[in-house]
């Protein structure tokens, strides 16, 4: 089968062939059609994060396909069922975090195309409890970005306790953020994006924002305030001066999420105006099984639309270079 | 009258007759007994804060006393109780905080000692609404600290859902940090205090911390992570870098409060733990008088215990150098 | 000035001139333009709630016009504005229930149009602190319904922390249930709008519902099991029985929450399903002056719609009987 | 090995031989030392719920005991270790309710002692992955009780939402009552304890009930209107009149949780106090992995005190007529 592989940290990824393996117990094997690129496979392919993937390895965690084989005492999954294959790969199922409902914080998770072989890939085997049924009628192609893009983000809306009435900035409106910004709709809020490019500024005009800032052109603290302030300002720059623009157009009461991670691992936080103003910061990451499940059932009821360009898997090396020169509005999804 | 007044930001506070004021329509004249020495009177009095009082004023914002007169229209307080006269001078009692139960975001509060004059005189006139009955049974030096260092801590431990069973550090034990802490033991935490003094230590002892850490002696961090990491972080020590480690003392799934205002006025926040750790930063300032008349219920019904030293109002300058250079355990409390 | 007067509760309503009031110290006196007929009033005007009102009276709580002339003391209203006069007249502002949030469940509360004169009248007087501005662009109208039946069943959605992705149910679409079913919609869920008769169901169908039962055809209980169970159940039918069908419609975890005050007061609640299934019932009672302007908000951003028909105050009594008969598809409002 | 069998719902309990089981994969067999004796034991039984388990099987639910052998797959437990065997044996791990941190809700959970065989026997195999460790220096014979008896009155408390200083009354004080009464002073509340026998009353008043109130001599709800009414009160008594009476002594806001299940299935709620009052009524269903977990260390921290008395497993079927005649003040375990 073809994969992609990270061979080491300093050279680019090959698409090489690599022995199929057979699903373990509670594994199944998932013929992979559709595998979104996320930023974050581009930092594992790097090594910049301060825990690295160990090469050889496939990354991919907004894997989407079909059921083809289920390993010793799988009985919840079956064979021709179409299943996503997340970030989460597996976590532990018995620790506080996993039994309270926030198994996405289990300290012996093990995450998918970093701890274990991913998706960018024609076959990906995955652990069967944790892997997470599309929808009929929802295509691969579309269910991709949902994977992690579309959690991450309703995730972060769900965090901020965003409720209707209430206004939402969404800073970066990409992958992650063209779906933020829709499902802060579907919270009920008023929608502002603020982006440095037209072209996605129309994008999200397109999908309903209420209000759009060019941040290039504008100061978006001063815009935003000029409306009334940000109850919930959502973050997918990774960038640190645009946290502090966030966190500077709240209102009183107000929540910043954080869900990018930028090099510069570091926000300069304000104190004064977080204890006056009342103010939260709530970090965020990705979203839990049944989070995705609901991603799902909106997108499978119509209520979202996926932006996504699609690419060979060969072209993983010129993908990611378009995503880092910022040549991709949307998403770039593999097709398998 | 005699009556602390600031008249310049560079120079001592002045204590000196000033004529009696007559309570207003819907406002109170309190004949003061207790008013506690808030680390906010010194900002106040050197105007260290963005916005300034206007001198001449007079400071203190946890007076206790008995109403003596009434302003017209008054119905609710009568002469001869005991009331407090917190921060929260007043708001709108209209706006969306104020009609949500979050008045002290009110944008158009005034506060006491600050916006208006304040307790630290023999008589304070308040707006009638604002003040809260202290309980029968419950002294005035007690009910003074208990009027913003006590309600400030409480709302803290409040607002991070702290919960029985969880693991609280109070980063910082003086006049707030060992109210800080009996509030965590009644919200059911296990308790860890920590302060650079063993004077301090001792006392969180004494008052029931279940550790206390001396941070001038080892590293806190590493104390807090060996006994599993704390859920829930309440600084109290004005100085970011205490902050920055009460941030790397969480669990997953923490939430760090901030209540004290740095002079140097910005948090290193770092974005990759925040955002993988699920945790949270909640500025929270002071409390509702809703939340002060259950701290005043907590205290009448036996459960927390001031610590104080009392003070005459002519020593108020002394009674400031020595809570700046750490000269003061808790609370100082002036008796008039 | 014209009023309907409430003379005796086994009498009809009378419509009579009677004196003008002057607004006393705190309130302003409003020229009704719109009058919303609520079942309320009706209770009211025969005295069929365990406590009456004193007649003579005039009903009325969801009464929108403009302010024409401000009581001593005024300062945050102003003479041409178009504000609503809600059920919740005044409360003081000061209890627990007034300081956190919960100013509906004030113990010392005054209603209007029953505690003290109403708005079925062409002048009414009311608590400055208590009226709600109406946005610039909502006319009154439209507002007068919003000003209980919209707050009411707004507020009702949000007690029942309904979020996207889930089902609620609706029972009964008039008045109330023709803007819950937009509420609900606003929060995110998937609606089921239950009602007897088709034309409102087919009201409800045009307003957006994802799904209606025609209970006198169907049984109601078995096609939303068929859907999968609402997670939230909202009923504003006054018939006990339809309580139990809504119960009996939830699945684990679900909520039902009560809104409508049936003659029969009392609701068979059964034990076993409910500790199983981990299912809460929840009281609601109309909603403060922070739920009534983000009703405001919404309808002015055009997210609502109000369906009602107009009628003159002289026929207040034919209409009480087209009420009660069944012959109004949602509210009646008084053109003034 | 011994174990108590039921071999028809209208026999007595039959303590006889029974083959040893070896585990399967992913269980472990355990060597229960303390069983805990639960009124759903005797209700599975005499197979009084709608759902009755299939005779022969062995109940009981509080079970206790040290891990003897892993069954294939096993690695988060090991040999040597004490457990406890609770309520809920297993469920899917994938649905949303086990997802979402509400495992208890799981619509194909399997039941220890009711779908398979439970604790009253010698050895038990058990789900590895629902087997909850006991804190080292906790007797068996102290966790058996906190296994069912605990983490059920413990979780009704936290679904309340009591917080400090709020008024919590519990009705019934025995097996279960006499935790439920701990937790709430852990969570911060005043406590109310309502039972009709002295001795009863007694030990509440010994484990630091705030108030004491004998049903039989006195109307609680008077009694407790008295005190102010209750903000949260907890039924652990089987007769639908005493929900009918917690509910009277709520006050505005106040929270109703069911526990407990009467055979008469109904209770009446009274809507008109329910919605003006702004009441809930929450049904609570035993508690997760995780809530156990915490049950057991706040016990291990020395907070709370079980009541109980030892029996022989022979002595089943008169510790069983002896709970239904009310000749047993608290729990009674069972020594193996």
């Amino acid at each position: 089968m073809r994969a992609a592989t990270v061979i080491a940290f300093d050279q680019p990824i090959v698409v090489r062939d690599r022995r199929m393996i057979a699903p373990g117990p509670g594994q199944v094997l998932v013929r992979i059609e559709a595998s979104g690129l996320c930023h974050t496979d581009i930092h594992a392919a790097r090594g910049e994060w301060p825990v690295t993937p160990r090469p050889p390895f496939t990354p991919g965690h907004e894997g989407v396909g079909i059921v083809h084989e289920l390993g010793r005492g799988v009985t919840d999954r079956k064979a021709g069922e179409r299943v996503a294959v997340p970030w989460l790969g597996s976590a532990c199922g018995m620790c506080e975090y996993c039994v309270s409902g926030r198994e996405t914080l289990c300290e012996t998770q093990v995450n998918t195309g970093y701890g274990v072989d991913g998706c960018h890939a024609q076959w990906a085997v995955a652990d069967a409890r944790y892997v997470v049924p599309v929808p009929e009628g929802v295509p691969a192609m579309e269910a991709a970005p949902l994977t992690c893009a579309g959690v991450t983000t309703y995730k972060a809306v769900k965090v901020a306790g965003l409720r209707p009435g209430e206004r939402a900035a969404i800073f970066g409106v990409g992958g992650l953020g063209h779906l933020a910004l829709q499902y802060a709709a579907i919270f009920g809020a008023e929608t502002i994006a603020v982006d440095v490019t037209d072209a996605k500024l129309r994008m999200a005009g397109g999908l309903g924002a209420d209000h759009t800032v060019n941040a290039a052109e504008h100061d978006p603290v001063e815009k935003i305030k000029g409306l009334g302030g940000a109850d919930v300002a959502i973050v997918l720059a990774a960038d640190p001066r645009v946290l502090e623009q966030a966190h500077a157009s709240l209102r009183r009461g107000g929540r910043l999420v954080l869900v990018s991670l930028p090099k510069d691992d570091t926000m300069k936080l304000p104190i004064f105006e977080t204890v006056l103003g009342g103010i939260s910061v709530i970090g965020s990451i990705v979203g839990t099984r049944a989070d995705l499940a609901e991603v799902f059932r909106l997108h499978a009821a119509g209520r979202t639309e996926v932006m996504y360009e699609t690419r060979k898997l060969d072209e993983i090396n010129e993908a990611i270079e378009d995503v880092l020169s910022g040549r991709v509005d949307a998403r770039v999804v593999f097709e398998l």
